[in-house]
């Protein structure tokens, strides 16, 4: 809890050092972005499990801490920290007392925290009734209707995360929107970090392939916002993903470590293929995953207490045919909707979903699977979704296309969240006073007065009549995603940077490249 | 209530009189299609509004009944009921006193029951925790990738029936699966109600399009089932729409009054285009939704106390711009899930929803918007749901590729109902034991036991890896569809029906057809 306090503390210290009205005046006049805040859902929520099941699987998961425990690998100092805690050590092994890591994380862990964006507007609440939607994470490969698929460069990297700014029901730049291969391992995080800081606004991820690369994170970080600003605030949320089953190796660790220690948060996922990283059954899967978020989240605040730190679950399951991933299906979501009630009992932000698919094309198929996973995780109250906007192929590539279609349900799950308007406006019963039965609305007063707002409009969908839709080419959603894509690019004007501290950034960039070989590990 | 209770005695009779247990034989020689039961729903109900929005939306809608009134047109015979209930009718237009059609409607209207199949395995719950998916209803062109979009015809409504009857989550054989445009207007329905009992054995809709057709429907049944067990159950469920805003018509009144005389089922359902036949807003357009179903589902229960009516809504909104139809976003969404709230506090079935979309073709759009709709539809407790699969462009069109797609989603839907098993094998810790940290779960033996049920398996999807998906061809969604309608359609074979049944149903048809010249209205 007194993280957030000492965030919202800082709020008001960066509002005044940063010039938020500058900043402002200086957006006003560029090209107009009609950016959303988070989400604050007004639905409630939907849930799977009664506590009757909720106890079952929380059982299950002291009962694997307890017994089978989890393997803490490549990290000698967490194996230290666990048995001053009172765990039971044995070589890599750690087993939890029943209860123990769950009282660790309720003790310290935030239930809510504030990620600050270097524009002040675009700050994100992770917890509570707020969902924060980011785009695609990790994908080697993009894929477009004009190069078909390809491996990603920086350039692709820039151009997502420029979407991503572009786009108003976006809320977050993410992290590692593609991997730009055709940079060294071993450097591209600057490059990466750079472009989300220089090409947007909003708040980003860091980078965890390797502890170091998580401090260059944290030092650019620094050089943005003010190393006083970032020791009292959250502004970067990065990715350590679990290898599961029951094991944390030393370099997710590692990461964890850095972030944690600079007060950043961390998000303790377990990336699971059901049937191949946990058992091919829900309940399984869910206690499993259950037991190496409470060792991962407790970890975190062992390293140091009060760090925020999420609870994430990557839900799939594999196909029992070919072994390969399978999305949109409903075994996933029942976990992920189950693991979002987990989450809450436990009293930590949760992150699932996204819109994920299988498909390698921007088709029915991906469409199906990604409002499949995504409609959930709006509805169970996920509150950072990763994978918003551009996944393809089992997470594979990053689609520019499927981006801003995804983007576009992102829009839609906005409009969802506010549910029903119950104001005198809402109820509309003037209108329908003035129309009577057997003519219109199309006309009336209410109808005109509410023009605008009255429904979502979406940027992908033809709803134009066949013969319309034929005379204009008879395009698919595909066909016109590319054109948007295009448009919004060539439309693209950056967010202003302070000159000072863009010079600062590309410096320290400059030196940490200097400092060792080019490397592809 | 009365009325489910007698269709259970019903049912008894029924397996007596018409040998079961030969036609599950005659069964078991055919093609094996693994038909699912109904869906009995373990998922919490999903909602949107709390007690108080429910009172203001039933108060609104108390107030239109009261001071706007509902206008019944060309039926004078519901002039005169009402008269006699105590509504103040003045010309068509009848005022009703506040809570009038609610007191009639929980009196006599049920809450639930059964509708009979030819086949007694094919006999489907419509009420309470039931949900059955019906396909696509209305369109009159058909797409496939094969010709396009052309007029559909009977040839077209058979392979539908074909298609539905073998697929194994559509549970109900619907009604105008697409509109044949090659035969007679005054004589079609005919061919329609015969081919959903020649091609299939599932539960079917009758002809609303005037009264003497639903009169024909009615007589098909007997023959079928036998006049005496039509006369005590439900073999009918039929589509009666509103003409929106608060008009019911002739038409419409007039089939009803035949359905519900007969003891069979009416839909009443408000066709609502959000915007133009109702106002802008969700809860304006609920309040007037509720009063059109107060006043249609009333008057069936005038025409024939005890006669099953559902509760239904087609939820759309207008594009702003154009004023076409939309479909897959949120404040439809809203509409859906609130009146299925509204339907249980009056206590009779709900219908809405579906696999509704704008798109012409079976797209990214397509998809996008069916899973957006169809999920909302199973999770708001939705008893019987049309347009399960086909439906393209508004309703317009039949998709061949688009149903088996659709269908496939059906499927998931069934398995996500059924909601996590939380068995001792469900819980699946000896394979957590057995397996341990660092290793796969593909080969143990909990796996091995689930193997064949433990994830849904997608007739559409391809979760290949990238490089076999290109060596088969690169095909997408809708291409993998046209080859699975295809092959269906010709590993079709028909269930049995009984030679002397079909002689007579086709006399009668024979003798009506006889009866009047060719008419196209």
């Amino acid at each position: 809890m007194s993280g957030v306090e000492e965030q919202t503390a800082g709020t008001g210290e960066r509002r005044r050092s940063r010039g938020g009205a500058e900043a402002r005046r200086a957006a006003r006049t560029q090209h107009k972005i009609e950016q959303l805040p988070y989400i604050v859902r007004k639905i409630p929520l939907v849930t799977v499990l009664d506590e009757e099941g909720l106890s079952i699987i929380e059982r299950n998961a002291d009962t694997i801490l307890q017994e089978t425990g989890i393997e803490f690998r490549d990290e000698p100092e967490a194996l230290k920290l666990w048995q001053q805690a009172g765990a039971d050590v044995k070589g890599t092994r750690i087993r939890f007392p029943r209860g123990l890591c769950r009282t660790i994380i309720q003790k310290t862990a935030p239930r809510e925290y504030i990620q600050y964006a270097r524009n002040p507007d675009r700050n994100v609440r992770i917890g509570g009734d707020a969902t924060v939607f980011a785009p695609v994470y990790g994908p080697p490969f993009i894929r477009s209707l004009d190069d078909g698929r390809r491996y990603a460069t920086i350039e692709d990297f820039r151009n997502f995360v420029k979407l991503a700014y572009m786009s108003p029901a976006i809320h977050h730049s993410g992290g590692t929107v593609c991997e730009p291969v055709d940079l060294p391992v071993n450097k591209r995080h600057l490059d990466m970090v750079y472009s989300h800081i220089k090409f947007s606004d909003k708040p980003f991820m860091g980078s965890v392939t390797a502890p170091e690369r998580a401090a260059d994170t944290v030092e650019l970080a620094r050089i943005l916002f003010g190393a006083d600003f970032v020791a009292k605030n959250t502004v970067i949320t990065s990715l350590i993903n679990a290898n599961s089953p029951m094991v944390w190796d030393g370099t997710m660790l590692g990461a964890m470590k850095v972030y944690a220690r600079a007060n950043q948060a961390c998000i303790t996922t377990p990336f699971i293929l059901a049937g191949a990283m946990s058992p091919v059954t829900a309940a399984g899967t869910l206690a499993q995953v259950l037991a190496e978020v409470l060792a991962g989240a407790s970890t975190c605040q062992l390293y140091n207490p009060g760090a925020p730190v999420i609870f994430g679950v990557f839900a799939s399951s594999i196909s029992m045919q070919s072994g390969a991933p399978t999305f949109g299906t409903p075994e996933p979501t029942l976990v992920s909707i189950a693991a979002a009630q987990l989450a809450r009992r436990l009293g930590i932000p949760f992150r699932t979903g996204g819109s994920l698919c299988a498909s390698k094309v921007p088709d029915a198929q991906a469409a199906y699977e990604s409002a499949q996973t995504l409609l959930p995780t709006l509805q169970c109250g996920t509150n950072f979704v990763l994978h918003g906007a551009g996944w393809l192929e089992g997470g594979l590539a990053s689609g520019y296309e499927k981006f801003v279609m995804d983007a576009d349900q992102l829009g839609m799950m906005q409009v969802l969240a506010k549910n029903i308007d119950l104001s005198e406006n809402g109820q509309a019963m003037d209108a329908i006073r003035e129309v009577g039965p057997g003519t219109h609305f199309l006309g009336c007063a209410h109808t005109q007065a509410n023009f605008e707002t009255a429904f979502y409009r979406s940027s992908i969908a033809d709803n134009n009549s066949y013969e319309q839709w034929e005379a204009e080419g008879a395009q698919d959603a595909a066909q016109r995603a590319n054109k948007l894509w295009k448009r919004m690019l060539r439309e693209y004007e950056a967010p202003p940077l302070d000159p000072a501290t863009d010079e600062a950034l590309l410096a320290f960039i400059a030196k940490r490249k200097a400092a060792s070989p080019d490397s592809n590990v």
